[in-house]
């Protein structure tokens, strides 16, 4: 557990870098992450490099014994560049290109572009590859945002077809797999295929859904490219790439696949301004952000490359581009930090160290004001380095990333697409459905892994699949065996329902299967209907012992094929919650509430132990360590089962409004 | 009365086409609907065709005594086809092409696309023309459907400046006929005339209108080339065109001359998601659609061409394209179908046969679910199928289409494209007034003929004109006919208040007149002024026996002009609701439940016997039959004035939740 | 004061021109503005004028003592010209040509249009130059209107890049005056520099900023070329342009400079459906709009021309062109030209003289409707002209402009774009806080005016600066001698926070500051922090003796440096206002009714009286004479302090719903 900071030495007088690099080390700052958006100081002339100053610059930091993080600094090439290659922009859905002036003008499928990104890579690598201060890399700089994946450029279009033909071989066998009768959209050539943009009304669902992979595989084969030149010159430095939150537009099980060590960028704040939560939500969670937002990115992101993670940018005030930008409550920035070392992080690096008085950013704060001020999160930041300094004094074994948990939510970004490509009604976010009940199982104080839907199954007690579309053959068998092995799944709606290409599936026999298709034995149910429900017409759910449950946005017609019923839709009595041996169902999106019920029942028919918090708290473990947060700006009470078997290491019993408590169980 | 459906032999195996008719035939389906969009299937390679599989499923059908609506599959081109001739799309407003990849991908003035249109009907017409299952023709599908009626490609810029050019003979003409004076818009020439987009500001309403009229027309210049062929090819079938609901975007009076049967697409639930309903609505007719939106259309279409129409699609449970999708409540597809028959309809055909597995609609749902198994859909078609066969074999004549009603509403596109261009409030939609007449019409248990504003007005006891807003000296002539011999004439807001060109009206001395313009004598008023009222401003208004009444949205200040008071406007004491003679005119929008009022006095005042009806309960009376049509959730009871005179052939006074009963009158 | 109107001689026959004018004589209207559409009928063909109609019109306006205002018709340049260059168009942000077929269909920077701006303008000039009637000049119309003052033509980046070389002098100093060292933006040259559009995220704050400047300049020299030209050919004839209402795209005190007098239209319904009040002030003012807006209007184009200013245009019934277009309630006509005048106008002219019968603007209503009649609206503003005569011939001085105040409130067009550019929080409009501030104000009977942020300070007993974001060192110099000299002065919230540059603001040593920067000595206090709150999320602030106020959209946490506290927030203690000799502070944005409370405070601090006003009444003093306008549907008392000292000249103490009283004050 160490913390980091992100640093521009290129937006200070050099003169202030000793300074800087002193306070941080004073302040318990172990790890610097700097380069990222310095290609037009590194050569400012085509061929002209310029690294006097970074130099400089790496040296200050590693006489104090600072660890660089060194990045590639390919998200914003310099202007000279663009001019001489006008065509390396992303065009928009529309055709338009997209200008300079900003960052992450690139299209992904340029060569001209990719050749120029492992040019600048392989430049710095020699540079700085075996600098003893330059203890890892990163590779550009949040892949994919600014909805930067997807480009209809020339190169995109002419990529895409390429990679139509490798995957189909011929392309009477496209047109089998798409269904592309419908509609006369048959083709005869892979040059006939045009990007599903622009098209009078939407565009083919399949055709669709293959851009979006196409487009996947073009980030992981440019971050690709990257790794391969940095692991070479760079050998020993684990490479990560900051990933973000509530993002979805690439595969990151992909991409993380050629990482060592996956980060990702965590302003809880900004994300609770600026995705699905409710008005309600919004105001209620406006300085606190809501608790399950930064948990539900670690839990995915220690998925992603064998449980090896880190917050490489973590919000430390207010920021500059949510619709709003509240202050956190003082204490939230030592209750993000401390969290997210529960959840297994490695390293939490704050972005930024001080803010920049200049540029698009010039609202968004740091851990230091621009008048070098220290800043209420770099005040937090202190006490947290205080703090684990404190715990490393006391000579007790933090544990690192041991987060052993027996919950695992499946997270699978192909069945995110089909889903968001046809959603069926305009309120079906599979991601915020993944969310609503990743945040029901926090909130039943259970521990949850995120997982890729390649992951093995039977280590967990209790796999929930919120939303998988497509359910592979694999993925299928992994489930079955898991089940047989006594592991609780939990199917969310729309579970099966598609084949590979989000048509719907098909059997052994090549018999089009309703859903869910390969889990219908599993599930003991066929779908034989289903509804999306506007705002407003919900339906009540009869649960045995249960509250009066709400089924909304989605609803499914269940026939039984040997599942039991567990609840009835009060309207036609038709299943609207089922169970089959360990499997259970539910024929709909429940409401909030309700997923909290039900998951509860599962998990102890699971044999878990669910634990009653108070409202907005939240605990998570690992190893012999658990941590308490209050998100709610009221004291809350919370202390583990057996108080006696624990020891309260920082805070107690009672949380304070955004305070911690972190206790220790003995062994 | 029969029953029909859309079936599309290239989405399936050959194997299954045999047992597919054998089941139409089972249910009691006589029609089947094929080949509208098989264009790459009929013709593979450019001048290669392929009439083989066709041949056969129509032989298969033909077998089993279906018979073949026989569709010119021109609304979806090949891809091969756009890419010889790439200037074929139609351009959007910001000038961009729409590409391939969905469906009505051409633009109606493109000459090339014309020949080709020609050239594949031809084929088809040649191929088919005289098979004896082929009993029945459809052009294209939908003309106008995903906002394509509207080009702003070359061609239709070319051909607009011919239109005009014919229109107004010469440029003088025009300047004079738009007043083009009005901010130095005055034209030298045709050719200096663009098309309406694009400007810094709104363009000339004038300007608007002639492209409106220009594209209708190519819209009605493209099937007409159609029908000739067809009509030579396959004399004595009947022509027909499958229109859509709530559209208005070009004048269907004008293509359906050209046609022997008008058709219409038939989808309650997304027409009551997707339109201008309340949210409340929304909700409330989330699963049994709004009650009046299938009638409204019925009414409307059966105006078209001499009383003959079908419905050509009719919803069979939850579709994909609105923007949510709620399942009809059970019943109501036996529901929709009783009453299309009710309002005249010869076919009610459902779309489809069976769901796809793939493409775009593949979750929409058909008669069958994909797997084959039959769906809620197909179980109620089938129950209709039976109720027709007993009907048939109880000898009693169904009196198809012998719909002959007392109220008409006129309803002309020329003078809806006027109140759209020129709506002066943000919530005036003059297709939503003549809706919320026409169903308060309905609710008072009125039957309806919906007329364009060439059809002769005397033969009704009450003519209600929504928002007429052009009157022609015909118009004017044929009410001022009908007034004298006794029709009752409703006047909404806005009637005669605009030229033929969208400008002011002008009397015989060529002066300017304020609206009502040439239905001044008629009416017995003078428009002063007009307003329109931001939600939340409405104005109570006094009606002498009634209820407090409510002037929402819209409000028109009138001088008298020889008219008798009726009502007042609270604030100001203006006239609010007029009656001169038979003429009745209403200043402004009334709110919903104070159409029904004031229209019940008019119906009385013209001698019409209005019937109370339970909540979203609806009659439809036509032969010697009434229909009874229960849209509620809940049980109603409702049956003839006179019980003793009538009997339920299909159902009792009880009506059940989404149920009907069927009456039959004694002579 | 004196009354006029908008004329458009070429929309009527010649044959009404002499009954029009005399009416408009008998109407007591003495000043006719015509000519500013009509270049097409000026000019017909290129190079051929046809000057015999314009001649002729002005000749008979001439006859009946009108005087002229007469327009240069740049506008609305005809067809034939843009045929002949295609590139006169502005180009908007994405690139897209705007067309012909309104009006404003040109760029500003194009090299040709300017020629052709200028030819033009001679013409006239050289015409009507010393023609007895034309007493006063227009340039063009409504500058900016519909969005035109930014281009993205190649005339425009062309200029642009020549605009910040001569602002800078150097790339070197620009890439240090914006900070482009952020994300690799730093620019080799001016021609690097693109236009800020279409960048892939949010462009350069400062290089949006300077493009606005940019375009703010090019405004000012297309007008500065037609007042050259007209000063030259027409001396001694003021010229005027027609301003715009809530209108922020150019620095109006820049353009204003070449201007002999300043003019606005005002259009008090329409701007109330169009910005930003809230839903129950668009319902609650939808028939006499919002009390404030023609005041501050008034009160803000007052400040341009060293006091001189009209009405160019003032609404006489319901408009045609904002989302909804109720009608005045009867006497708002009367209400609005009085308020006009004791606002200070010279003179109060009516658009237009008629309603037309065609073209964009034919449901726009004039003093008279088309058919000839008179509307509401002429016949209230012959009962002004009555007036007028009347208190005339009393041989009272109406101490036209006589406008003397000691409140000001500093509006500086350049703060306003930078919050624009960085609200920071979606709801952040400068442009309303400018005018919650001044209606606060109003609302305590203050009169006020406002002035640009180089107008003297000291001569005022309050000094109100809303959000002034970048504060020059000339402007925080006029502070502290203002306040020094016993001027109080507020500030709200942001005030100082920017560099001219729009980065943080920078000390005399070259040091980063924070906010209010230049102005931390005054205020007293340094500004750690700031939030923006989403709707919803307000926080209490505890006032000594005050009511309990609210703060929302925005919040600062400040350090005291010197001010006394006067109230804090009540969740954390933080100052909310402070005090600091006689300068006042504001941590942020408070609800309504509190900016009345504090403002009052502040200004009894100041030694002001406020005076105590029923709802919906506002108060205007000038002279010896004070209004009262009674902008609410109820009547209202009110009448001076010092009745005995006052006499009621038009009206009473009791104030009829949409009346005003009218009172001279005894010397």
């Amino acid at each position: 557990m160490e913390l980091g900071t992100c640093y521009y030495p290129e937006h200070w007088p050099a003169t202030w870098w000793n300074d800087d690099a002193r306070r941080m080390r004073d302040m318990g700052i172990r790890w610097v992450r700097i380069g990222e958006f310095a290609w037009s100081r590194i050569e400012p002339e085509p061929g002209q490099f310029d690294w006097t100053w970074l130099d400089q610059a790496i040296a200050v930091l590693h006489a104090h014994g600072l660890k660089v993080v060194m990045c590639t600094p390919t998200a914003t090439p310099p202007k000279w560049l663009l001019d001489r290659m006008p065509d390396m922009v992303a065009l928009d859905p529309s055709g338009q290109p997209r200008g300079f002036g900003s960052r992450r003008h690139y299209c992904f499928s340029h060569p001209g572009y990719r050749a120029e990104s492992r040019r600048i890579t392989q430049q710095v690598a020699d540079r700085y590859g075996q600098h003893p201060a330059v203890a890892a890399w990163q590779t550009d700089n949040e892949y994919g945002c600014h909805d930067t994946v997807l480009s209809t450029s020339p190169a995109a279009q002419h990529g895409f077809r390429r990679w139509l033909a490798q995957r189909y071989g011929t392309i009477d066998a496209l047109n089998a797999a798409w269904g592309t009768v419908f509609w006369s959209q048959t083709y005869r050539s892979f040059d006939e295929i045009d990007l599903p943009v622009q098209t009078v009304t939407e565009a083919h669902p399949s055709h669709r859904l293959d851009w979006r992979r196409f487009a996947s595989s073009e980030v992981r084969a440019f971050n690709q490219e990257q790794t391969v030149i940095l692991r070479a010159a760079s050998p020993g430095r684990p490479i990560t790439h900051n990933f973000m939150g509530f993002f979805t537009e690439f595969d990151h099980h992909d991409v993380a696949a050629d990482l060592d060590i996956a980060t990702w960028d965590s302003y809880p704040l900004g994300f609770t301004q600026n995705f699905f939560l409710t008005p309600e939500e919004k105001v209620r969670y406006a300085r606190t952000g809501h608790p399950d937002i930064p948990a539900f990115h670690h839990d995915l992101y220690r998925g992603m490359c064998h449980g090896r993670w880190w917050v490489m940018e973590q919000q430390p005030g207010p920021v500059n581009w949510a619709s709003w930008n509240p202050a956190p409550q003082d204490g939230m920035v030592r209750l993000w930090t401390w969290q997210a070392f529960a959840h297994g992080a490695e390293v939490v690096s704050y972005f930024r160290w001080r803010q920049a008085p200049f540029a698009q950013e010039q609202m968004h704060t740091g851990l230091h004001r621009p008048d070098r001020s220290l800043d209420q999160g770099g005040l937090e930041a202190t006490q947290v380095g205080v703090e684990l300094a404190q715990l490393a004094a006391s000579g007790r074994d933090l544990q690192t990333g041991q987060v052993h948990n027996r919950v695992a939510l499946v997270f699978d970004y192909d069945s995110l697409w089909m889903a968001q490509i046809q959603p069926q009604g305009a309120d079906y976010n599979p991601l915020e459905l993944h969310f609503r009940i990743y945040s029901a199982l926090r909130q039943l104080g259970l521990d949850v892994d995120i997982v890729g839907p390649q992951h093995p199954l039977n280590t967990y007690r209790l796999v929930v699949l919120p939303a998988q579309l497509h359910v592979s053959a694999r993925l299928a068998h992994a489930q079955e065996q898991a089940a047989q092995s006594g592991t609780h799944i939990v199917l969310g709606p729309r579970c099966g329902a598609k084949s590979a290409t989000l048509t719907f599936p098909v059997d052994a026999a090549g018999n089009t299967q309703l859903p869910p298709g390969p889990l219908t034995r599993l599930a003991g149910v066929r779908v034989e209907r289903v509804a999306s429900l506007p705002p407003g017409l919900s339906t009540p759910v009869k649960l045995a012992n249960g509250p009066a449950a709400q089924m909304q946005r989605w609803r499914e017609d269940w026939a039984l094929d040997g599942a039991q019923v567990i609840a009835t839709f009060a309207d036609d009595g038709r299943p609207a919650i089922t169970q089959h041996g360990t499997v259970h169902g539910v024929a709909g999106w429940l409401a909030d509430a309700d997923w909290c019920f039900w998951l509860n029942t599962c998990a102890q028919a699971a044999g878990l132990l669910t634990t009653p918090l108070p409202e907005d708290v939240r605990i998570s473990r690992w190893g012999d360590w658990t941590l308490a947060c209050n998100f709610s700006d009221h004291a809350r009470q919370w202390q583990p089962a057996s108080p006696s078997a624990a020891s309260a290491v920082l805070g107690s019993a009672l949380l304070p409004p955004h305070g911690i408590s972190l206790w220790h169980h003995r062994q």
